[in-house]
């Protein structure tokens, strides 16, 4: 396809989306909280319909959580290893020559795993050049994705539900009040990060005993607990000796970045949005 | 003390309590929902008057959480190695003469922990010769307990938060759906246990990944998540080729009791009511 469109990474709780200019620049851009949770099934038209009158009458191509059984419509899942060009042939047309979602991504091994809109950014961060073609890739979030490329392929990939988790702990668990306090990555999450190797049942528990025993600080109970599960994530990676191209905001970037560190990686800062814009407008000229 | 009293096991969430006889004997039970954080501040005296009304009105001895910040009055933590003796020297009196808390158990080393109620248990246990007096107990619940008795005495415990985080994913994640079934030790559940060495958040993802991808049955999704979480606890202790003296109702116990076998272990069962009686009787005639 050439020409001018408007480009929508939905996710589950957030919703980004660009006008993308003939030239393939962005020209326009916002970010909300209409994500696929808070939108009612039926009501993705009307959604789609309110984006065009922002940005522009143009055609609209969706990645993400738009296409899962939760969205507008179910897309299939691409097997890995995966490149653009299989995307751009699977459009799902909910609005024929209108609207288009993605497939997702899938792997269907014994370790079974599936991705919506990740895999848009992982590819195009490669195909712009801002990783290379061999690459490991965090994408941190209430699901922390982690991508393995090689030649340029998305060869493989693996879910951690650690920001979720986290959530959870922060906002039903008994270990809720002491884990409202904002996180840095500082002396208590990184003893956090140091014992996650093992026993982290029994390690977020002691979290609790410490606060009741007097033995931390309240105020870095959150961060020890979010030390724990981002170190026991990270831990989990071949991430020693190695580059790893984080594609994540200032906060979480930052904590993952401090993980990594201690785990003997490398963070190297990708710019997520550039690498989503590189990869759907890859998507959009090859199909 | 001597002569008949009423013992009360005071839970998070449940309440069990007994008139004890003038010979020591159990004649009266109840068990309830009211457990301490049912019971609003202030409220507790009104609770005790209650109890005295349905079971008879003599002194009453509280284990449990009724002596923690949430319950009644905040009684102390005794530190490990811990004795019945120490407890019975600790009587916390909220209605002098009348009302008693106990004090909870502690360890204050580099893995802080706290336990409140369940150290009658396991010192009631040997007491009452229903384990020797060097044995490795489990606990399973909310937050399991795994105890290590030596000489008799309670000398160090870990606490693991199995059974809260299987609630919060249940009830709040975005696995809830798939995890509604009920859980029994069957296949699912083995699977869960034999994959729970390592990598937790990945592999409770992977969960709801097989059964959008098709790769499991629904119903079989519950029980594989719980086999992950207590394989991932039981897995953390020491329990290959050992007694493991299990203090859990049939559904926990059966759980509990397939992981621990999965591991090497060899579950034992003992009755954890008649252990909290021995515990708080002999506690009752020390004091």
């Amino acid at each position: 396809m050439q020409g001018p469109f408007l480009a929508v990474d939905w996710g589950t709780t957030n919703r980004r989306a660009w006008r993308i200019g003939a030239g393939g620049a962005p020209e326009a851009e916002e970010w909300d909280g209409r994500g696929v949770l808070s939108v009612e099934a039926g009501g993705f038209a009307a959604e789609a319909a309110a984006l065009r009158a922002r940005l522009g009458d143009l055609p609209m191509l969706c990645a993400g959580m738009a296409g899962s059984n939760r969205g507008w419509a179910e897309t299939a899942y691409l097997s890995c290893p995966l490149r653009l060009e299989a995307i751009a042939a699977a459009f799902f047309w909910v609005e024929p020559g209108r609207t288009a979602l993605l497939p997702g991504a899938a792997m269907r091994g014994k370790r079974p795993e599936v991705m919506r809109g990740e895999e848009v950014q992982a590819l195009g961060a490669v195909a712009a050049g801002l990783v290379p073609p061999d690459a490991l890739l965090c994408l941190p979030g209430t699901h922390c994705k982690w991508v393995e490329m090689k030649h340029g392929r998305l060869e493989s990939f693996v879910t951690a539900m650690t920001g979720e988790l986290f959530a959870l702990l922060r906002d039903h668990s008994l270990l809720a009040p002491a884990l409202a306090a904002p996180v840095a990555p500082g002396p208590a999450f990184l003893e956090g990060v140091a014992v996650s190797g093992a026993d982290l049942l029994a390690r977020l528990f002691e979290v609790r005993a410490a606060s009741l025993l007097g033995g931390r600080a309240q105020e870095e109970a959150a961060a020890c607990a979010s030390g724990l599960l981002i170190g026991a994530d990270v831990g989990a990676r071949d991430v020693a000796g190695r580059d790893v191209h984080l594609l994540a905001g200032p906060p979480l970037g930052a904590l993952y970045g401090a993980a990594i560190e201690a785990r003997g990686g490398r963070p190297v800062a990708v710019d997520g949005a550039a690498a989503f814009l590189a990869g759907i407008g890859a998507i959009w000229s090859m199909a």
